[in-house]
């Protein structure tokens, strides 16, 4: 608790200071800077730092001398087929920094995004906290049977209800023993002083893969939008796409044109293999769809964004 | 059981193909193709496919029409100079590919390179096996106190058998607690058909850091050298260092000029400071180091590397 | 004369050798290893390498003991599900390396595609060969007036004549005053023996964007459809997408299933915007697509696409 | 001419604009934003963006919610640890943006730094201004005959003279071809109402190497000094070195400690091989260096370092 108190005055404390700079601000992310958004139970997104708004985009895009802008309308035209047409380097002039707390088996997908930096609070120099994830009840759900991965529906009660005292009692007896394997307590003393503590890259073995771990996590905006479209995505995990949906608000705030694009291209579009071009032209000329060649689950995905059925 | 030998009949029968290409090969790595080198307690390290010998990193160097190759003495020649000199890219156009089982705590320290292409076994996709790591006795360390990282001395035997102990019965109830919340079985039949589990995504939660994990794993030869640097050296955790030992003998089999060079200027070399040169110079020219701007550590490290004492 | 018959042998010489491997081969492949596709007038490509082949994608994304595939029919499909659904780290497992001439401008836009490892002929080391790259009549063409950028209709005969011999000129005489600068002739000997050739790193300065270089280029089956979307694609300029023409050929030996899913999802689909979805579901359901946001270029891009006039 | 006060104007018009920001900001570096360094005859460096300072470094290696400063000693220290011992990571969590103009040949060498991001003007859309490079008289040299790669002394007066005329002449015809491919004069009127032009990316095709090209360039701190170590180095041609010579100037106004300790580690170091610690190993205690494996040349350098002779 008083550990929580120190780190949330820390905030507070650089919160409080404004410099001048001749860079580019963006004032809504400026206003939430190093603010600690809480995710899951314990886990939380914050933004650091960031380079660069939607002008930064264009300006880059036309190798400009100056602020590189022209009328906003032309600037957002720009930007929507930067976007459209797959012209990333632009993009990637814009960097934003977190700092992000998360459950160990959400760090461990994260981190297959490779084109970003890391900074993880290491587990061989520092004891790690007692925190784990423990998930809501709602979310507390069976095996989908769909193909294979993902999850169902939600849990009756008393499943739900033992499920869950099981998660958790298991996550504290790790820690108990993760604390006696180090012969240390909370405060760092030490429990038995006739006894050595185990290396504490070992003593982590114990621990769940629900553990909280943090990091600090910087990468561009042409590859945070990669990270959010497979993220936010409804294939994702549900604890690691509350996380992208965070950060997509975030990205809202830093650069609006660009999210708006974002939106427009990537995250509502759709992408038509040849054959679900000619499934689309057959009903759109009134003809069937005898053989077509799309899955049966594409058909109904497609069927489903064109308002047929 | 059964698995296990599912799977070395699986191995022996890739094992005896042999087919015709006009590539380059290198017996030395045909002879270990696909077979398995045991590391720690329950994983291993197998080469899956390779891409190029020393001859091709001098024809790349040399932009060839044919084989690019010289007389033997000029190849080692200027793989000599290539690697001592900061010439990545002739290096990079050599691959290899593994298949590795590791415990999750080491492939956390291992995905960190992130110049490779990586394809992990998915567990929210499939079952995990019950395999997790328990250290040999005379790797039960305690923390070391120079530097808050890495491991000292061992620990007497009386703690040793309580340590490990009470870290294998923490990984079996983990185990237990995971097919519970799966509610299936070793051999995937439903438990309880009155309850249903959970989803595959979530229970895994309850593992712990020592399961073992699974993994294709490809690199080329500059930034498997990197790894190498870094997970060769003393620094590194022994559960990772003993995976880069077995992988630097697979590659003095591969390229053996490169290995040779990468010995003399990456491993067995010595990066010397500007404040480093001026204790050394002082050392030849018999002057005192009074002021010498380098650590007592790194006085002791350079003494015992230029043998004086 | 005698150095391009030097070349043809040695490339004759290697395609030669035949030699046993454990590793999966592509006949197809192995049948035009080493040889030299012409491009352009003096350009061409050749394959020098090759690691995996459609079943390495399949044994890498099952993370297997064996080989991996199963029928013939689910690893069809399974390379055609991880293609459509962005599952990018199998295709990451195959690699192809080329042996690539083509004109300094081209290199400049190849060079940009980050994710490749690339050897280049060395201008500061060596002398440049008097090969330039003049255009075929039917590709001298004026600029367009559409987004001004790319070619429009082909110029008359008379601009053509007169263009390219003003092209093969410069280009000519760039060369002699490089020759000139290095005070050497082709064969090496030196001009003038009373005075200093130029260093040829600055010599090289006098050379037209036209010259040709050479290079060995690797890329990850992943990355090489990467670059073939980009490349390959009517806005690409036609002295590169020429290349990637015989690439994708290349790539149809080399990866049949891979390369048709490429042919539906990535080369013949079309991404709908959200805006683009609206303005195809007013067409399906009759309603008229009065305020669309769309432009009216994609307006006549879908019209035509989905058979619309 | 016009076009240079354009441009000088819209320089110093971004420079005059403040705004207030949360994040650090480094006022060694504010004071020179969007300024433009003469680099070369006609190029140029100025800094457009910045993210991080020394701080930063610290804060990320300790995952802080606050400044994650402690002492400036310590900080210091924790600097020069992490730089020597190659923790990369930190160091990526700075940034910096340039806007760059350099002649084509340099550019081609500074693209090959793969893990940075560029927007270059196009000349596929735009049309080049008539602007190259020419060497001063002091650089113009010969080619070395030491390693066939690099330069040797000046060239006599009349010769530099000479090629000086012929490389300026040469760029001067070359510019007036490429304006008459296109059919356009320097303010784009159009020259032959009765002709077409050949398309700009076509047109291009005559320009040599030596014309100036300008590019947006951001780069993460451990990269740029990855960057430094291999273009500051003696060994890199002069064209590209002097960029790197006022980027350095510019990191150390930018992270003065992380400069300090990169001066000490990586640029005035000294990278001894196993054979070269032999070879001091034997000075230090008086031993004869018969049979040493190191060449000549590695000897003269280390005999130099040493002072020894």
């Amino acid at each position: 608790m008083e550990n929580r108190n120190k780190k949330s005055q820390q905030i507070a404390s650089v919160r409080k200071i404004n410099k001048s700079t001749k860079r580019v601000t963006v004032t809504k992310l400026e206003n939430i800077l190093y603010k600690s958004f809480k995710i899951l139970d314990k886990g939380f997104v914050r933004v650091i730092d960031y380079m660069g708004d939607d002008s930064s985009i264009v300006q880059a895009a036309r190798v400009s001398y100056g602020r590189g802008t022209k009328k906003l309308n032309e600037d957002k035209k720009l930007i929507n087929y930067l976007l459209s047409h797959r012209h990333s380097t632009p993009f990637e002039m814009n960097e934003i920094k977190f700092h992000i707390k998360l459950p160990i088996f959400v760090a461990r997908q994260w981190i297959r995004h490779r084109t970003a930096n890391v900074n993880e609070y290491s587990a061989r120099y520092s004891i790690l906290e007692n925190e784990f994830y423990i998930p809501n009840k709602q979310n507390m759900q069976s095996q989908t049977k769909l193909n294979n991965q993902g999850r169902d529906k939600q849990l009756d009660h008393l499943e739900t209800k033992e499920y869950l005292e099981l998660i958790n009692n298991q996550a504290n007896e790790s820690f108990e023993k993760y604390k006696y394997l180090l012969n240390e307590d909370d405060s760092g003393i030490i429990r038995n002083k006739n006894k050595n503590g185990l290396a504490r890259e070992l003593a982590r073995m114990v621990l769940p893969l629900n553990t909280y771990t943090e990091w600090y996590w910087k990468i561009d905006l042409h590859n945070l939008m990669n990270f959010l479209c497979l993220r936010f995505d409804y294939h994702a995990q549900y604890e690691i796409r509350v996380y992208a949906e965070k950060i997509l608000e975030i990205m809202k705030k830093w650069v609006p044109y660009t999210y708006e694009a974002f939106i427009l291209h990537r995250l509502e579009n759709i992408n038509l293999s040849k054959n679900g071009i000619q499934y689309i032209k057959n009903l759109i000329h009134g003809k069937e769809n005898k053989n077509t060649k799309i899955s049966r689950r594409e058909q109904d995905e497609l069927k489903e964004k064109f308002g047929l059925n």
